[in-house]
């Protein structure tokens, strides 16, 4: 497929399933170029990425001179850029409470069990995998209470976060609740989360953007 | 003073201490609730709070009715309900940059480094004073060379972050500089963010909000 965006990522960095669930709701065509986060050291460390993005993290999304870095921003950029369908709500307060439940994601959980961390929990603190696995799902877990009391205790709540389509804040549950399944988190105390992720998956936009279904993806027997 | 807006802080949070740079150069009066992150505890954690922010963190803003968690969504409603002076330029581009550059600091420096981070290395890691030190100077470092490079090799850099009018990203910086400080992590490397830092610096708006003029900052001798 060619078009005139670019997408950089990784089949199972967070931050770039956040970035395709909202490519696919917006309906944006784009061209996928996988970085691999592991092998050689790590593709996001080499030059050729390094001059797209400094940070040396994915996702990074190109369209046609911009270069596009941090998911919460490349979201909020392509719902300037494209506003139909609208990732946000059209009220203050509404967009108040959709960026506030997005970024208690994007801020306070994802960046803690992100790989440069976890890499550096083992390599510096010889935290050992089980360590590692309590770290991870101690910062999901903190996250997902507040989560689940904002969402469970709030009017707004509805088929999604927020009302009756899908917003930033489903862009950013959707993964994290991907890794908590991953690092094998207990999900029972979190009935509002898990109605509303499958509220998502139910949907194309969704679908199409899990790591499975990613070209980088490893192939499964 | 009384006002209608109500911001629940501590001095030295370095989210607080952006949304404070916000008020403050948007001109707008608040009052001012300190909530003590260490003593009893934590009087975050302390069900009066708790019900404002299931979260348990700080800042919180309320304004009127609305209750708002999260330093970027709390400032990204001040610019929709009070327009000027923006903190973010008009162009999409621009924005997403804006938007990049703040959220380098406020989702992948500032929460590994926050207080529940520390407090967790400590106690479940057995991590001493040098290695919470190590780390913390460590997680600054990658972001201010990658925010250095993103600075010091963009045209739209000007007398602050974007262009000579202070953003959401001079509010993100500045507190993440105090915070590089009170770690001794050397600044030579970063002559681009120790100019805007100064440049920043030099604003009321910037000097009313240091964590040193807070009501609830300890006296010092």
């Amino acid at each position: 497929m060619t078009s005139d965006l670019v997408l950089y990522g990784y089949w199972r960095s967070s931050a770039a399933y956040r970035v395709r669930i909202a490519l696919n709701l917006k309906g944006l065509a784009y061209e996928s170029r996988p970085v691999h986060l592991v092998r050689d050291g790590g593709e996001q460390h080499q030059q050729a990425y390094r001059a797209l993005n400094p940070q040396e993290l994915v996702p990074c999304l190109v369209d046609g001179a911009q270069v596009l870095t941090q998911s919460m921003a490349i979201m909020e950029y392509l719902d300037e850029t494209h506003p139909a369908p609208a990732l946000l709500p059209p009220d203050a307060a509404g967009r108040a409470r959709v960026r506030s439940l997005a970024q208690l994601l994007a801020c306070d959980v994802h960046p803690l069990g992100n790989l440069r961390v976890l890499q550096y929990l083992g390599n510096e603190l010889h935290a050992d995998e089980a360590v590692r696995g309590s770290w991870s799902r101690h910062w999901i877990g903190e996250g997902f209470r507040a989560l689940e009391a904002m969402l469970a205790g709030n009017a707004a709540t509805g088929r999604f976060c927020h009302g009756d389509q899908p917003t930033l804040a489903d862009a950013c549950l959707v993964p994290q609740h991907y890794n908590a399944l991953r690092w094998k988190l207990p999900m029972e105390e979190f009935p509002t989360i898990r109605r509303i992720v499958e509220a998502c998956q139910a949907l194309d936009a969704f679908k199409r953007a899990v790591p499975e279904a990613q070209p980088d993806a490893p192939a499964v027997d």
